[in-house]
């Protein structure tokens, strides 16, 4: 198979995924970067909140990428060897928590990572956005 | 005066600005990277279109940190002279065009940077943006 | 449409363009770098010939990453405009020749860029690479 | 709200603080490099007395800009975490002791970053010139 038929998260998915988080946030009362990037880890889309954190802005990022790259919640290696890969990628693996790979249909499609908020706001932020996805695209079946 | 009032881009008036960028790329059939920055160049929101190009997400985030630093639209310089700013500013400066600083009441509060279609079309879509803003403030008084 | 089917280059067909444009240049003489990464921009697979210049490892990534993110091929835009978007894209961008989109059902699926090499023999050498692997996708219709 | 009222320091304030904190460090006898953003993070006012160490240019404005953002004092993060969050964010983020953001009204205007002595050193640094430009505001009213 030279070449594959894939599944990618598109603009649209990315703004279900961004909303439901942001939303999420504001109900919560914590302040949040949120980002969206697709399979690739290109960024989708991006929003910052009222008073969050304005370095926030890159570990939201970096923390998508990683998810996407990874496949796998981020923040979950030992530090000394997320370190250690943050390092080898030249700065592009982000070694802490608040990155969630998007998965549909077994396929991780994009990812969001969330940051300005402590890591379990951030990981509650990103799931309610992933989770929003999962209903629409529930309904549209 | 130690500290002064000034007046700063919301996240809700980001969203202004990068919904009507958005909504008139489409109907110009122009796929797009819009990124909307505050008064201090730290990013508020960004989206990439269906089918605009990967790398103008970087560039879209350069020209609107470059129109909020120096106020102007951007590249409008003499392309040596943008050269030389892009390097000596470490590469935070973008010497392209598509990037228009946003302009309330007199002050520039924030900017907003276009990216993945011809200079002109780039421009276009940013002016747009602009002006939604202008228009909800128009009515909101 | 939340999600999309898209068509991506896999490592099999990586190979193909790979080991296609390796074989021309040797033919030809030249000592190239070749890589070709996917849609995303993501490296799949590379290699540098015996004699090729060391720093054309960089420049032929940058190449394809170039053409994945454009979908056209590089090194056609003015100097000036090439050098602008390389800086204000944080040196992502390569505004040199050598860098061809994979197209096929007109999608852009990867890219190919080859460097070391002059401008037009970077360009052959990435345009039977990619013959090559529209030749098998035929072959296997 | 499109747009916001917001405080920000001042050039007049920043030097307040600056020259309060220089003062202090010199009583103290400890050369100190001393660095204030404002709320966005941006240079506003640095100095670096005769024999600071060198490199504590970079890390003052590193702990002004990450006292900036997170609005807090920096160096208080358990030193995995904050290794963590300083390489996900592109090493913009410090974390180490020396910042602390400048709050008026509530509101945080800015940040001062000492780098040079110890990190008790720094910190009453920049308290003491924090303190200064409160007394200065307390006065004027």
């Amino acid at each position: 198979m030279y070449v594959k038929k894939i599944l990618d998260l598109s603009i649209a998915g990315a703004r279900v995924v961004l909303r439901a988080a942001i939303a999420h946030a504001e109900t919560m009362g914590v302040p949040q970067c949120v980002a969206i990037v697709d399979r690739g880890g290109n960024l989708l889309a991006f929003e910052r909140m009222e008073g969050a954190k304005l370095l926030s802005q890159h570990s939201a990022m970096q923390k998508a990428i990683t998810a996407a790259s990874h496949r796998t919640q981020t923040g979950t290696l030992p530090a000394e060897l997320g370190v250690g890969i943050a390092l080898a990628t030249g700065l592009r693996y982000a070694p802490i928590a608040g990155g969630l790979p998007i998965t549909i249909d077994g396929e991780v499609v994009g990812a969001i990572g969330v940051g300005s908020g402590s890591d379990e706001e951030d990981i509650e932020v990103a799931q309610v956005g992933i989770e929003a996805l999962k209903a629409v695209l529930a309904e549209a079946e």
